[in-house]
Parts: structure tokens; C-alpha cells; sequence
């Protein structure tokens, strides 16, 4: 495994601060407009925080190939817009009250209001990569980039199809799961990184190398989204202790735990998922006990450190012009699994 | 006035309906994939039927400029699954139950599966697109039209914004409500005519006038629409009577009307008006026999009929190379007017 020593780790979060910082500053350009009410809806997640993973990865990969940085970030304020969109749908659909330490946009402006900033949300998201097609001069590279996040946004709502699916059912595969989750939340990092190559004109072999570094980052870093929706701190997050669990969603964690625990405790584990919102907190608490003793928890890790390393070849089989984005794009990838929220 | 014979109204007719059967099958083409509850939701508002107006007038300023009608047809289905996008989402936001004489999507498939079916459609509006500007091997005009395909993604939200803003005022001017219109629908019979001007090559100047012509059209469209929102039968229009007067909506009507009636008749008429669904059958009838009275029936027919006497000016003072589909545009325009739903 490639080593990541505590300076490059640290050299990497100051670059992410950086590129969070540009990436919003376009975000919020984009994001002016009337009714205020609107665009205020739509600049709340924003506004809230988040991690600006998606970006940080798309300026890294066109960093590789030759993308200015510029161009990088107003491609990842793409991403990062058409990110948002999918949160804010989503909490509307799973009904999540709360999102990076603040009340999510329908408890805040009411559904209507939160389907209509979504909208507005994934337009510019077009916008954003319009802006980079056309400041990069090359309407060829910009229609391929559209035409890479018109794939994510179709993958994206598949997958988001599936997982509303699997809710209603028990009997989800481990490979339905895996498929899921490709669709949900590694066709985004796929996008992000493909993009960037594409827009600094990468060739097609280089691209498949990114975009296979990507898709298993992407798995990994939702298999680790699934460990902190069970056993992430509430203060850490922004958002309620086993929020996964009170969803009654099949995660990884818990198709491994109805595998594996006994079927009384397979029973128990399977009522409380499925009282949903009714689940007390002793209950959702007891989940999560059963779920850790049925060694969903070291499995799942063990998994996302499989996907890594996957990933880590993917990497390192590239050939980059800038080896110092590359190796901070690795700093991010061995970060993600590490993270606490 | 340009003369709209009945042997070109019948032309028209004919042309209208070929133009859909062929945009109704790449439409349906598009949408096909999995999960299939996810794809039946998204394709349920097409297959209910609809007047594919927009791709009738997309495929007419294609042809004006030289465009090949099977291009036209891919990027007027691109307009009309944005259309059906807005459709979807704008049922949830105001509680129609019925549209097209089909329950709504969110009726049908519940609120998340509404939600996600109308983001799929926007996405494939987009796949649309990229499959014109691959097919036409042009891809600066394939990013052209994709730009004016974002321009009215974000002004039809703000349109949509500002009518749910409308209702929860009574000052609304005239002037507000014909902001709002021309971006709630005329922007997008803009983006239509504009795309298919764009994808033929036409120069700035002729899409200038095209665009006049669909700017025009699509307000006179909108208050025809308002009109027969009050004033509609059921079985021609596939939902019910008075649905914009149990909605509360300001329309032109209403703004007029509150203008026009006594003191006390306009004080009812916003009783009735703020009921929204509590309100009775017989309160509907007599809110619209108060809209009849005030004259803001007649008063919308020749509004109406003024913007479409601009757009005829518009439209004649263009240079097409193909006369026959400017009469054709013509036809739409003045049945648009004409049109009993």
C-alpha cells in the first residue's frame, strides 16, 4: 500500500480547505436570483457545511492530466450542485429531519418549496459545467462532460429507485446491495473524476484507470457512510444515531447481520427495523448491539479496506503529468476510510 | 392576420400527429431501463396522452431553418420530457389529483416515487439532447441547445416559485402575473422554437424573431390556459372544473376580476378563492359566475389575442427557407387561441 505520511495527510486537508472555499464561492455566485425564498432554500445545504469531497476529487483528477484548477472547481461545483440536489430530494423521501447539523429543507420551507430548490439545484448544476465549457473554450469537452453527469443523474435516480425498493423487501442480495449502492453513490464519484479528466483531455485509457480508482472509492466510501449511519456519533454527524436503522434500511450491515446471528436474534433485529420512525431509542440501541455482535461491523470494514485497495491499483496504474495530485487524491482516498463522519 | 385556411388547420392537424407518434416513440425508448416501477412512473403521464405542442413547434422552427424532422422530433422530445418533468413535480407541489384524465403520478405511485420519476425525466430531456447534437455530429450545437434547454430549467423554477409565492398574496399586479407566466410556460415554448432554430444553424437575427414568435404564443398559450382553468369542461379537459379556483390561483381572471367586481363581490370572491379544497361545488360556480361577470373573460380573450397578433408579426417578418412549416407555425398559433383544452 502506497504510504500516506501525516504530511501529506495534512498537506491534502489544507488543499481541500482550499478547493471548498473556491467551490463554494462559485456555488453562491450561481445561486443568486429571484424569489429570494427560492434561491435561499436552495443555498441552505450549502450554506450548512459538508465534507466538498466531489469537488476536492474532480480539481485532483484534472489537476493529473493538465486542468487548471479553475476549471477543476467550477466542474466540481457541477458535481457538488447536482450533490445537493440528490440530498435534498432525498430527505424528502426518507423523511430525514435533520442534515449536517441544521433542519433539512422541506422541515424548513415545507416540501413544495424543497422539490422546487432541488430542481433549481440540479439546472445549475448544468449551468456550473456550461460556465466551464465555456470558459475553456471547447464545446466538445464541455458537451462530454455534460454528457457524464447526464449518465450519473439517470444512474443516480435508478439507484435511488433500488433503495427505496429494498426497504419494502427482506430478501436483498448482498449483490442487489452492491449494485445499489454503484448506482447511488459510486456513479457520482465516478462523474466527478471522469470529468475532470475529460475537460483537462485525458485519453480513454487513462479515463477507465480514474474511473475504476473512482467506482471503488465510491463503494467504500458509501460502505462507510452505512458504519457511521449505525454506529457514527450524533454531535460528529449532524444527524441522529442510527438514523439507518430507524429508516429500516438494508445496509450492508445489516444483510450481514440476518445472515449471521441466530434466527431469534435475526427475528428481533428484523422487528425492530422494520417499527421504523416507532422504534424507541433502547430499541435502535439494541439494533445496533446486535448488529456489532453479528460482525457486521469488522466485515463491512474489511470490505470497504478490499474496495481501497482495489482502488489504490486503479491509481497507480495511471500515468499523470502532476504525481503530486495524484498522490493527494490517494491522501483522500485512505482519509475517507478513516473518517468519522 | 395572416389567413389560417381549413385545409392548413387540417394539415396542421395531420403533421401534429405524425410529429407525436414519432416523439412519443423516442420518448418511450428513452424511458426504458430499471428498476421498472421507477420507468412505469416516469412514462405514465406521456402514455395518458397530452397535446405535444411543444415538440410540434420544436420540429416547425427546425424545419423553417433546414433542420431534418428526425432531429427535430429527438430535440422536441427533449422539450416534452422536461415538459412532463415539470408536470410531475407541479401535481405534487399543488395537490392535483387528476391530470390528462389519469390519476397524477403521486397518486398513482405515492410522493417519493413522483419526486424521483420527475427528476429521471429531466435527466432524459438532457440524454435527449446529447443524442441530437451525436446524431447531427455537431457538438457546439448540441451545447448550444443543452444551454438553452439550463436557461429554461432555472426560469421555469423561478416561474413555479413565484406562482406559489402568488398564492399566498393578494397584491399581485398584472405585471407581476405576466412575469411570472412568461416564465412558468413561455419560457419553455421559447426554448422549444430557439433549439430547433439553433440545431438548423440559424443565424442570431432569425432566432431572435423566432423567439419573439414563442414568447408571445406562449403567453397567449398561459392565459388560454387560465381561462379554461375557470371556464373548461371536464370531460375535454381530463380535470376538473374551477381547479384554478380551488387552488386559489391568481390568474389574470381573478386579478381582473378583484379590479372590476363591487367591493363586496370582490371580498366573496376571495372568500371563495381562500377556501382552496374546502370549497363547496356551489362556491366554485359562484366565484366563476363572479370572474364572468366582471367582464375578465372577455378581457383575457382579447389579451390573448393581442399577444398573438405580435407574435404573427414575429413570425412573418422572419426569411425562412421552408415556407410551409412557417404556415404550419402559424396554424398552431392561431388553434392555440382557439383550443377548448
Amino acid at each position: 500500500m502506497h504510504e500516506v505520511s501525516g504530511d501529506l495527510i495534512s498537506r491534502m486537508l489544507d488543499y481541500a480547505k482550499k478547493v471548498a472555499k473556491m467551490t463554494d464561492s462559485f456555488m453562491l455566485e450561481l445561486l443568486s436570483g429571484e424569489p429570494q425564498y427560492l434561491y435561499d432554500a436552495s443555498k441552505h445545504l450549502i450554506l450548512a457545511g459538508g465534507k466538498r469531497l466531489r469537488p476536492l476529487v474532480t480539481v485532483l483528477a484534472g489537476r493529473m492530466y493538465g486542468l487548471p484548477e479553475e476549471l477543476g472547481v467550477k466542474a466540481g461545483a457541477a458535481v457538488e450542485l447536482f450533490h445537493t440536489f440528490t440530498l435534498v430530494h432525498d430527505d424528502i423521501m426518507d423523511r430525514d429531519e435533520m442534515r449536517r447539523g441544521v433542519p433539512t429543507v422541506h422541515v424548513k420551507w415545507g416540501e413544495s418549496t424543497a422539490i422546487l430548490a432541488g430542481d433549481l439545484l440540479y439546472a445549475k448544476a448544468y449551468e456550473a459545467l456550461i460556465r466551464v465549457g465555456e470558459d475553456a473554450g471547447d464545446y466538445d469537452r464541455g458537451f462530454a462532460a455534460i454528457k457524464q453527469l447526464t449518465w450519473s443523474a439517470v444512474t443516480v435516480a435508478e439507484g435511488q429507485a433500488l433503495d427505496m425498493d429494498f426497504e419494502r423487501r427482506w430478501d436483498v442480495s448482498v449483490g442487489e446491495y452492491l449494485k445499489m449502492i454503484y448506482k447511488k453513490t459510486a456513479a457520482l464519484f465516478r462523474t466527478s473524476m471522469v470529468i475532470g479528466a475529460l475537460l483537462a483531455g485525458a485519453d480513454e485509457e487513462e479515463i477507465e484507470k480514474i474511473a475504476g480508482f473512482a467506482d471503488n472509492i465510491g463503494i467504500a466510501f458509501q460502505i462507510k457512510d452505512d458504519i457511521l449511519g449505525v454506529f457514527g456519533e450524533e454531535k460528529i454527524l449532524g444527524k441522529p444515531v442510527y438514523s439507518d436503522i430507524r429508516e429500516g434500511k438494508k445496509t450492508i450491515l445489516v444483510l450481514h447481520a440476518l445472515q449471521h446471528l441466530s434466527e431469534k436474534e435475526a427475528e428481533e433485529l428484523k422487528r425492530i427495523l422494520g417499527l421504523k420512525e416507532k422504534a424507541t431509542y433502547e430499541e435502535l440501541r439494541r439494533a445496533a448491539e446486535l448488529i456489532e455482535k453479528s460482525g457486521a461491523r469488522e466485515y463491512a470494514e474489511k470490505l470497504a479496506a478490499d474496495y481501497v485497495r482495489r482502488a489504490e491499483e486503479a491509481l497507480y496504474s495511471t500515468s499523470p503529468k502532476d504525481l503530486e495530485a495524484r498522490d493527494l487524491l490517494w491522501a483522500v482516498a485512505t482519509y475517507v476510510i478513516q473518517r468519522r463522519k
